[in-house]
C-alpha cells in the first residue's frame, strides 16, 4: 500500500487537533494509503522537537521551509496563523506538494485566487479545513436536502457566533490585526457558516449586502495592559445573501456573542419541510416534514448513529456521540483517500477561494452600502 | 367607579380572543374602571346577534357605523381585516372614541400617519394590539435590559416565522391581496417582531435594507380550485437594521416557514450578557451573564412566575403558565387603566405608525436595492 | 337554557383560579347551561364581601354552611384547605348539591371512601380538580395511547416535583401538619401524577412499594421564627407501581426539588413508541414512533394546536398557547355540561377515592417495608 | 520512560472503541509510560491477524490464553462477551498481569467477589470500563457535588435506557441468555447508572427493592427465524435505593425503551441546588442553585470546556465537544498512569464487585418482594 507522508507546520490550537486526528485515523477508517507522520515545523527547533515527540512525528525543524522542500513529505499541512497561509502554500505548490490548509485560505480573495490557480496549474490536491461539514449530522442534513426530502430550499439562515472576545479586557491578539488575520469575525468564524451554507444549499452565494461593526474599539496591549491598542477588524457582521439558484438567506457572525461557545447553527426552510441545527448539540438534527399527518406534525430530533454518514466507524451504537477531533478525522480520511485514489477532494482551494470572495464581498458591501455581486470580487 | 363601555367590531380569529380576554380581565386584575361589553358589530345582523350572545355583549348590529357613533360606547375595538382599520378608526376618532386597534395599524405608513395624527389632535387614547410584549417573559427581558444587566445591547436578531401558507395548495385569501392586507408576511407577522425589537432595545429602528420574495406565486382560487390566482405580496422577508442608538440587528419573517407555529423569537446580545427567547416556549427566558464564575457560566432558563411582571395575577405559583389570551388580558388592563387614569398607553397609534414606517422602508429598500432611512417614509 | 348556580367556598390560591376560569368559561365554550356565580363563602364576612365583588359573585357569607344549604346553589365548589373537604362535602351531599372539590379529596382513603359512597348514594355529580389532565397536550397523549399508536404501554415513569418548601428557612405551614394536610408531598403533588398515570395508562394502580422521607425535619414557627416546629409529613416520596393491566412503573414526588416549579412529568414507553412530557413546557408533547424509517427516527416535538382536544376554543392557531387557568376552564366545562346533560363526569369522587387509596398504600408500604395491594386499603 | 504493553482480547463493538482510544491516547495526554500495542487475541487466528493490522498491534493469536501468559504483556484488556470475563481475568491475575475489564465485571456478584479478591491478593492493578464517569461533564457534576455547591444530596434519580431490543422481531442474541450475559438490562446498562450513582453521590448503595420484567418473552432464533426462543433475562427493571449516607433514590433501566439511544441520565437534588444530565447531550450539565436572586433563578446549561476536568487535552475551546471514544481515552490515561505511578485506579475490581452486588440485590429483591441489604449479597 502506498505511503503518504505528512509535513505539519504549526502545532498550536488547531495543529494539535490535527495531530490527534492523525493519531486515530488509521484505526477509525480503512485508509487507501499508509499514513506516515514525517516532519514537523515550529517556530523554534526546541519547540519543534518537543511537539514532534508529543505528536509522534519522525523529524522536526525550526524552519517551515525545510518541511515544504523535503522530498519525503507528500502533504504539507498548514496550521499557522492566517497571514502565513499564502506564502507557505505557494512554496509547497512550487515543490509539488499536496496541501491541507486551515481556513480561511488567505487574508483576502485576491490571495486566495492566486493560491487556487497555482494549485490547479500544479495539479496538486488541496483541502481546506472546513471541518464542521464532516460531522455526520451535517452530512445527514445535506443528504436530506439533496434527496429533496424538504422540497426546494427557499431560505437559509446561518450563524457562527462565539464569545472569545466578548470581554473588553481581553488583550489584543493577532485576530484583531488586519495584516495578521485579514477580516475579524467574518474571516475566523463567518468563513465556516458561509462554506456550510454553500455545501448545504448546494449552490454558491451570488450576491450579498452586509453590515458590520467593531463594538470593542480598543483593547489592552498584551505587553502593557495600561496601553490601549486599536482593534482593526469587525467584532460582528450580518449579511443578506442570495444563492445562484435564487434561494434567499442571511448570515450572522460574532466573536463577542456572550454565551455562545460553538454557535455555528442553521435553519433551512424548504417547500416541504425544515431543518434546524446547532453545533452546540452536534449529535442532533431537527427535521420537520410538512406531509405528515396534521395532528402529529412536529420537529423530530434525530440523534446521529450508525445509519448516518461516517458515524459507524467511530461507534456502532446511535447517540453515543463523536467529538470535535473526530470531524477532523473524517476530513483527513477524505484527504488521504482523495490523494491515494487521485479523486476529487472537497472542500478544496477552489471552495476556499469562493468563500474568501463572499467574505470580501460582505466587507465591501458594508463600505459601499449596497449589494455586491460575489463574482465581481478578485 | 367609572364605567368604560366597549364597542367591538369584528369577531373572527382575534375578535374572539378579545372577547375571552374581556370576560376574564375584571377577575384577573383590579381595574380602575368598570368594564361594560356594550355593543358588537358584525357583517350581518344575524351573525352579530349570535356573537353578542356568545361573547356577552348587550347589543349588536350589522353595521359598524352604528357602533362608532353610539353615545354609549367609549372604546371602539377594531378586529376587522386590515383594510378596514383606517376608515373605522378615523370615523371613531371623529366621534371622540378611544380606539383599540389590531395590528398592523394600516395598509401603509401614509395611512398610519393620518390615523396617528388625527387621534393625537382629537386627544383620544389609542392602543395597538402588539400583544406579545405583554407576556411576563418578554416584560422580564425588557426589565433585564433596562436595568443594564446584560450591559449595552450590541446586537438584536428577531424573527416572526409561521407556516400558515406553507402549503402551495392552500387557496388564496385576503392576506395575499394587496388592497386587503397591504404587505404580506411583513405586515401580518413582521410587524410584531419590529415592534418588539423597538420595545426591547428601547430605541427606534432608524435604517434598514431588506430582501423579500413571493415564493409561492400563484394559489388556487378559493371559489374555483382549478383556477390559479396571483399572490400579490411577499411570503418571506429579511432585513438588516440599525437602531437610533447605533445597535445593529436583523429581522426575518415568513408565512411559509414549515414547522414554525409561533416562531416569534429573539436573540439579544449585550456587552455583559445575552437573552434568548422563543414564543413557542412562552414561559422561558434564557439569560447568560458574562460575569459569573467562568467554570459555571451558561444560559439560565428562567421560568416566569409571580416575581415577574403581571404573572401573579393569573397564578401565584411559578411555572404554571399563562396563555395567549392572557397576554390580551394584560393589554386590555393597560387600555382600561390608561383611559380611566388619563395616563400614557403603550404601544399606541404613534408606535403603530413607527412600525408601519419600518415595514414600508423594508419593502422600499428591497425595490431600490439600497439602505433606506426610516424617517424618509411618510 | 337551564341555569346552574355556583357556591364557592374558599378564595385563596386555587379559589382565585376557579374564579378566573368561571369568568371566561361561557365565552370560551358553548355550555349546555347558563352559569350563575351565586354565593361565595370566606372565613370572615368582610373578606367574603371583598372577594364576591372581585370575583363577580351575587352574594357572600362568612359561614360556609350558608352556601351548602342555600336553595339557590346547585354546585358547591370546595377550595378550602384539605382538612375541610370532607365535612363540607358531606354536608353538601346531604343538601343534594353537586360537588366540585379540589384535590386531594380527603386526608386519607377512609374519608375519601365515605365521601365517594355518600355522593353515589345521593346521586349527586362530583368532580375532583385534577386539572392537568384537561390540558390539550395531555389529552393528546391519552388519545395517542388509546388509539394504540405507541403499542401496548409497558412502562410509566411519572413525577410531580416542586420546590416550594426547598428552603429550610421557610416557616411551617398547614401543608406540614398531618391533621390539616394528611400526607405531605404525596397528598399535595403526588396525587396529581398518580391520577394522571391512571388516566394515561387507562388502568388503575394495583400494587405499590414506596419510600419516603422528611428531609427538613423542623421549620420555624411562622409566629415566632426563633422556635422550630416538627414537620409532620414527608418532603419526598418514591414508589414502584404495578397497574391492573400488568404495566410496570414508578412515581416520584417532592416539595423540596430545588429548581422544579411545575415538575409534573411523564415518560411512557410502549411496544411501538414512547411519549415524553413535562408540564413546564405544557404546549409540547414528544412522541417517538418505532416504525418510522430507521435513519429518520427521533422524538418529534408536537406543539398543541387546534387539531388537538379542546385547544381551538381558546385560539385557532397552533402553538399560541394556553395557560394554567385555561385547564381549569376545560374542567369547569366538563362539570357544567356533565350536570346539564346528566352524563358521566371524570375524574369524579370515585377516582378521587382511588387516588387516595394509592397514596395511603404508598405510605403504608413505606412503613411496612413491603409491597401493598391498593385494594387492601380502606 | 517505562513501557507498558497491552494485550487485547476481543475486538467487537467495545474492543474496537478501546483500539481507537489506544491509538490517540499518547497524543491527547502526556502519559507517565510509553504505550505498546503488543498482542491481540480473537476467536480465530485469521480474524486476529486482520484486527491486529487494523488496530496496529504487533502480534496476534487465535487463543486468548497466549495473551494472558505472554511475558511481553503488562495489561490484559478484556473485551469479550460477559461470560468469559471471569476465566480470563483469573488466569491473567495468576500470570501477574494488570487487568482492564469491560463491565459488568462478572455474571454475578459471587464471581465478581472472587475476581476482586484474587486481584487484591496478587496486588495487580485493575480497572473496570465504566467509561461514562470519565466524561468531563459528569466529572464536573462530581466536582460540584463534592464541593458542596448543591448542599447535601437528598435524592438521586438515574436511568440507563436504550432501545436496542425494542423490536420484538430482533432475533435472540447472547444478551438474552443467562449463562452468557447473566442479568439482562440490569447487567448491560443498569451497571453503568448504579456505578455512576455511587460515584456522584460519593456513597455506596446500601439497600434496594426492585421490580423487573421480561416484556418480550420470546424472540426469533437467529438461525431459524420461524422458531421462537425464550428470552431468559429482564428487558426492564426499576428499583428504589438507599445509599449508605441515607440518601434516597431510584434507578431505572431498559433495553426496550423506544427512542432512547443513549438514555443514561440523572437528576440529583441537593438541599441547595440540583443537577440534571443526560448522556444524549453529553456536553451539557444543567445546574440550579437555590441561593441566586429569586427573580433570576433557573437551571443553567453549562457547556463543558477547558475549565472542566480533562476537556482541554482534546480542544482548548469550550463547547466544541468530545465523543464516546474520548471518554475511553481518559479511562486509558487513568489506567496507564495508575500503573506507571503505582497509585490507586478507579473504578477498580472492588467497585466492579460492589456494582455486581447491587445488581444481584435488585434481582433478589424482585423475587423476594422485599428490601434487600446489598452487603447480604456474596
Amino acid at each position: 500500500m502506498k505511503k503518504i507522508r505528512i509535513g505539519l507546520i504549526g502545532t498550536g490550537y488547531i495543529g494539535r487537533c490535527h495531530a490527534i486526528a492523525y493519531s486515530q485515523v488509521s484505526t477509525v477508517f480503512s485508509l487507501d494509503a499508509e499514513l506516515e507522520l514525517e516532519y514537523l515545523a515550529e517556530i523554534t527547533p526546541e519547540l519543534a522537537i518537543q511537539k514532534a515527540k508529543e505528536f509522534g512525528f519522525n523529524r522536526s525543524t525550526g524552519n517551515w521551509r525545510d518541511v515544504v522542500c523535503d522530498p519525503n513529505v507528500d502533504i504539507v499541512d498548514i496550521c499557522t496563523p492566517n497571514f502565513l497561509h499564502k506564502e507557505i502554500a505557494l512554496e509547497a505548490i512550487k515543490a509539488g506538494k499536496h496541501i491541507y490548509s486551515e481556513k480561511p485560505l488567505a487574508l483576502d480573495a485576491k490571495d486566495a485566487k492566486i493560491m487556487y490557480e497555482e494549485a490547479q496549474k500544479a495539479k496538486v490536491k488541496t483541502l481546506v479545513g472546513f471541518n464542521y461539514i464532516k460531522n455526520p449530522t451535517t452530512q445527514l442534513a445535506r443528504e436530506i436536502i439533496s434527496k429533496g426530502e424538504i422540497g426546494e430550499v427557499v431560505h437559509f439562515y446561518g450563524t457562527h457566533n462565539e464569545d472569545y472576545l466578548a470581554d473588553s479586557n481581553t488583550p489584543l491578539d493577532w485576530h484583531c490585526i488586519k495584516e495578521k488575520a485579514g477580516l475579524g469575525a467574518l474571516g475566523d468564524l463567518g468563513a465556516h457558516i458561509i462554506q456550510m451554507a454553500q455545501f448545504l444549499v448546494g449552490s454558491d452565494i451570488k450576491r450579498v449586502i452586509g453590515d458590520m461593526e467593531t463594538v470593542i474599539k480598543k483593547r489592552p496591549n498584551p505587553n502593557d495592559i495600561a496601553e490601549l491598542l486599536d482593534v482593526e477588524n469587525e467584532d460582528q457582521a450580518s449579511a443578506l445573501i442570495r444563492f445562484d439558484n435564487g434561494c434567499m438567506g442571511s448570515i450572522e457572525t460574532s466573536r463577542i456573542a456572550c454565551g455562545r461557545k460553538m454557535g455555528l447553527s442553521y435553519v433551512i426552510t424548504g417547500t416541504k419541510g425544515s431543518i434546524v441545527y446547532t453545533q452546540e448539540r452536534m449529535a442532533e438534527l431537527k427535521l420537520y416534514l410538512h406531509n405528515e399527518e396534521p395532528a402529529r406534525q412536529g420537529f423530530k430530533t434525530i440523534l446521529t448513529g450508525p445509519l448516518h454518514p461516517d458515524y459507524k466507524n467511530f461507534c456502532i451504537s446511535a447517540g453515543h456521540g463523536i467529538g470535535f477531533n473526530d470531524q477532523k478525522t473524517v476530513e483527513i480520511r477524505d484527504l488521504i483517500n482523495g490523494i491515494a485514489s487521485d479523486s476529487i477532494i472537497y472542500p478544496d482551494f477552489e471552495e476556499g477561494f469562493k468563500v474568501s470572495r463572499v467574505l470580501d464581498a460582505i466587507a465591501l458591501s458594508h463600505h459601499k452600502k449596497c449589494w455586491i455581486d460575489v463574482d465581481s470580487i478578485a
